[in-house]
């Protein structure tokens, strides 16, 4: 694919995405209500976001923020939508109109508001700064290290509480606040976080990776080497990829000793 | 006043809250929706962070994350919000029948949840990783101190950009994307952002600042040794103050420069 440059679509919805945990929150959706209504069509274009694309002025001027995933309605007067909460409460408002993956009521309604925004602004962004610390950064600095994988894990320990004797996060019901939750939380281990030692999240990670829409979401713009599935079999496949995240998951145990870490969730 | 063990309203919207950035977002826009419709009613309760009082059982019985803010309505089955997103939102759909602060149609209405979004997830958290390795942590540890001051300038940045040539950020309107970014933007100095340096967003935070709704919603559960207009004064006032808080702008300084960093915002 040459590089993307601009819109590509004149009707339909176009996703400029990556396949990074925010932008599996926007394809996902996409693919549930395309499974469940037959619509909308979409296509989407691949932001590398390792070339930064995404800080082009032709995508700024879509997503002034420079951050994938940024949707285009082009059928909507070809607005634009940044920000993965605002597009998952975007798509379901516009195009999900049995209220399949959202709720139109009270406390259901507002319950799957606060679980979108707890993601959004709580697990998201934390497990982002614990990806950074645990592996990304060219330092391996403890105190922060042990900061953010510790209050990632805080959260974990939250959402496990919340799913205990429960299927789905809201009202018995899957819906987008499992769909922003399950991205985070299906690219734990490369944050550090061992999301087995979480019992109904666990459960609760199966149940909806299940899902074929989630498969096929989790695939654009192209099949994810970081999601818990492909790590767990490079582990058991790549012997130096095994030793190489040993060594990380060392360096964060003594970061967390150093400064007495004790997990106190929730 | 002494230590909150439990709800004290029976009827009306209840307010569980601190002075802090999360806690003004609802506090102002309770003001708000008071002084233009005359209700809801509300009470709040001072929740310390410094005794931890969001950890006890009958707080996170309510806001299972252990955060303030959290709303109580009584008048709608006792229904518990957490996270200020929202609480926004549950506010204005449920109270602000004649939409003065926020909006019924797209692309207002996506572009208000977009900029809610975005304080929520970008500007919020990255600013309170700020205050913490500028000034709160015990050590100052200059890559991570560059990283979230420096993150901060680019979001101020991109705010600034949206702001030109606007009074409010979306629709010409004040409205809730207004109230959930001044609550952040009115703590800028505290995190060792120049906020006299965006001048389009400077012109603004003085724009909100002068609301009389604005003042009381700030002055929730007392008035706050936090926001600009405070800090401004302590640094004329208190030499002592002045000093700690050069050092500290010193210490950011020499961060930056050890890591190279540039500010390339938006």
């Amino acid at each position: 694919m040459s590089r993307p440059t601009g819109l590509i679509a004149s009707k339909g919805l176009e996703l400029l995405t990556f396949g990074t945990p925010n932008g599996h929150k926007a394809s996902i959706i996409l693919e549930e209500l395309k499974e469940a209504y037959g619509k909308p069509d979409y296509v989407f274009q691949s932001i590398s976001i390792m070339e930064n694309i995404q800080k082009e002025k032709w995508f700024t001027d879509l997503g002034p923020n420079g951050r994938i995933p940024v949707l285009v309605d082009h059928d909507n007067g070809k607005l634009p939508i940044m920000e993965g909460a605002a597009i998952l409460t975007y798509l379901t408002r516009n195009y999900d109109r049995d209220h399949k993956f959202s709720f139109v009521k009270d406390p259901e309604l507002s319950e799957c508001e606060q679980w979108v925004a707890w993601q959004h602004g709580g697990l998201g962004p934390m497990q982002g700064q614990a990806n950074h610390f645990y592996r990304l950064a060219k330092e391996r600095i403890p105190y922060p290290t042990q900061r953010y994988v510790g209050e990632t894990e805080r959260l974990y320990g939250i959402l496990d509480a919340r799913l205990a004797g429960r299927d789905y996060i809201v009202g018995n019901k899957y819906s987008i606040a499992d769909i922003a939750n399950f991205s985070w939380v299906n690219v734990a281990y490369f944050a550090g976080i061992q999301l087995h030692d979480f019992k109904n999240l666990y459960k609760w990670w199966e149940r909806v990776n299940a899902r074929p829409a989630v498969q096929r979401g989790t695939a654009v713009p192209s099949e994810s080497q970081l999601v818990n599935k492909r790590y767990q079999e490079r582990l058991k496949e790549e012997p130096e990829y095994k030793q190489k995240e040993d060594e990380l998951a060392e360096t964060c145990k003594k970061a967390k000793e150093q400064y007495g870490y004790k997990y106190s969730s929730p």
